[in-house]
């Protein structure tokens, strides 16, 4: 996986401009909760072209976040901090960054009269812990809180940057958002981050990387630079390509052939070059045609067509679904021929297409899927192991195919519908 | 919110015996994604008595994880690295690691074979890049991964204990469970963090916090304090119970008259005491009666029968069910009368009813459920606004109930599932 390593660079020191985040804040460390603040920071901060170099979650304890503090400075020139600007002796933010930063902290008189209002204004005396939400480091500017009591700091020292904002998500964004943005902005001129995304859907990742990695090396020294970020999921593989500049045209260019080149290396395997999801290329396939699909599902148990029906609209084409897990609702239902389940088993290549045609004839689709396999942990033999799972895509012809998935219950499960909805795809292409 | 800051003395050096996690990799550093691996590595290792001291997330950046690792083992003595392990030039965990601890790396003869072999079994060949992932620092111990390719680490080293886990959670959390849990026991002492976890349904978490705030407040100032954390999801609540002690049954006895009064307090809201989720319940229930279910669902678009299958060992219970989102199909796969549609629309509790009666007549099952609404963003109206969702649970009897549920198409069909699995469970422990 590649970094994007989008270093802006300073003419001043060795340390680039890219960013640390520290969430701060005990409850952050349970096994129940995580830092999601970071991402709407990261998200204003590549907006600028600001790479996030690391993220650390650290608890209310002085000498922990003194060490990470200094670790990030050490390394980087911005240093966003959410959390632990609270009243109480458990909130150590502000003391712990101005005391390594060297910084005196004096009480405003002003913060505390605007925070003597917003506690009147409700009835209330301000409680004499909140005074320490009044001091502020030498230096420092206060960022207001229209949305609580705690005031933000932005610290410029030493070359680099430091903005302590709230722990609240409704008061940490709207400072992001308003302050910490335009400050920022002033600092880092025109340059921005582009993205593409390329979604890529029956390899796995590394046959995908074999593939794309003589192209996007080849990106990778071109000027500027596209980095190319290689995730894999269930199934689906994303290729995520960043560029930084200040000519968003040019960009736009530079992005789209390197889009071109990996989607003719990949072939039918591109699922999509403009972020849509599977699911949604399969309905708009279907509604270019004016097709509506059914589907026969056994072991996914429903789980392919409610991905198909997470999309806006998706009751347009996709017409009914049938869960048939046990053979008689399979006869029932879609009419496959008992005989046929006793000769080749409920699992296997015959018994998924007769759920496909059984299906689409019944309903009066275009196209009909038949999914049938052995999700686990039971059910398995040798002969037919857990993770065996056959799927039928009938429209004018019928093609089907066997898998071996590996992993449990909800990975099978997860890997068959995804592998449904692409063949769905792929025989879409083909007509 | 309180730390659990079990703090293990450690006789030979000042650091403690508390743990840091990292989580390597730059897709983890996007506006898109969280580490969710930390969470379960704190569970453990709270499990334990292992406090975590901070969790980084580092992108695929040699100098930077090199940073983040050597300043993670001068102040703690467990640390745990999950991602990074994979085949490809960006997969820097194994190598930084050794790296830093001053160890050569050696290929492991028996590792290479494993994954030749696992490759095989599914008619493949070893890409050559693989072969990193057997590459084995002087001294470690490498831990089988039944799920993936690459194998962990597990190294002692100048006092501290170092394992490096695969990124995907389902190769990463049995390793953790199998590998490094036993593996940090042997070292830790008799305390323990022992946790129950109650689930509730049907009610808001602040309702849920207003009836339980003062019976665990009390707790919380017994001896050994039982703490409680409110955590809430998509029509769901859940409770979890923490005590520290090193006298596990007299643990058990407290713990279990706190969840004794909390599910006094809740009632039928209270899902499990056990941690069972909801589906599981609901299926345990019909196993006790050897009741079959089958669905008819409409708005959710499979995702309800997907959710109850998602338990091993479903196929005994769950018939079958239909997905009929147009109203011809609920005509003819469900018998609904098309009058009854057309008197009050296909969102109505009488056409929920229908669905629910006619899926449980043509299935021959115990209980039939039906479910109808609009998942939007389409299709509301002012009578009927996007949300609206009418669900039936036909048995002995037929109850129907109408919703509102905010939030956008994912969130309504979540909830909608959720409510009628639970409506199910309601109506089962009726009888």
């Amino acid at each position: 996986m590649h970094v994007v390593a989008a270093v802006v660079a300073d003419r001043l020191t060795s340390r680039p401009f890219d960013a640390a985040i520290i969430a701060v804040g005990s409850e952050l460390l349970t096994p129940e909760k995580v830092d999601t603040n970071s991402l709407f920071v990261t998200e204003v901060l590549n907006d600028l072209g600001i790479a996030v170099a690391f993220k650390a979650i650290v608890g209310d304890h002085r000498a922990e976040l003194t060490s990470h503090v200094a670790h990030a400075l050490q390394r980087h020139r911005v240093l966003i901090l959410t959390g632990g600007l609270g009243p109480t002796d458990d909130d150590l933010t502000r003391e712990v960054v101005a005391g390594h930063l060297g910084l005196a902290l004096r009480e405003d008189p002003a913060i505390v009269e605007a925070m003597e209002r917003r506690f009147a204004s409700r009835g209330w005396k301000m409680p004499a812990v909140n005074r320490r939400q009044a001091m502020v480091p030498d230096g420092a500017v206060a960022l207001a809180n229209p949305h609580g009591t705690a005031p933000g700091l932005w610290i410029e020292h030493d070359g680099a940057v430091i903005a302590l904002l709230p722990g609240p998500p409704r008061e940490m964004k709207p400072m992001m958002e308003g302050d910490v943005r335009p400050r920022l902005a002033g600092l880092v001129g025109a340059q921005r981050l582009f993205r593409r995304l390329v979604r890529v859907s029956g390899k796995g990742e590394s046959l995908v990387e074999e593939i794309v990695q003589p192209i996007y090396s080849r990106w990778l020294t071109a000027m500027p630079p596209i980095e190319t970020t290689i995730l894999a999921g269930l199934g689906q593989v994303e290729l995520h390509l960043v560029l930084q500049s200040s000519d968003a045209p040019g960009a736009a260019v530079q992005l789209g052939r390197a889009v071109a080149e990996l989607a003719e290396a990949l072939g039918r395997d591109v699922v999509s070059t403009d972020g849509s999801g599977l699911e949604a290329v399969a309905g708009q396939l279907l509604r270019a045609r004016g097709w509506r699909v059914a589907l026969a599902e056994s072991c996914t148990g429903g789980l392919a067509t409610s991905r198909l029906t997470d999309v806006p609209g998706s009751s347009d084409y996709v017409e009914r679904s049938v869960v048939a897990y046990s053979n008689q609702a399979k006869v029932e239902l879609l009419g496959v021929p008992a005989a046929l389940i006793e000769a080749h088993g409920a699992v296997s290549e015959p018994v998924a297409a007769a759920m496909a045609q059984g299906i689409r004839d019944r309903s009066g689709v275009d196209v009909g899927i038949g999914i049938t396999g052995i999700a686990g942990p039971g059910g398995g033999s040798a002969d037919k192991p857990v993770g065996t799972v056959c799927i039928a895509v009938a429209g004018a012809v019928t093609t089907v195919r066997t898998f071996r998935f590996p992993g449990g219950r909800e990975m099978v499960k997860a890997m068959s519908a995804n592998w449904a909805i692409d063949l769905l795809r792929r025989s879409l292409l083909e007509d």
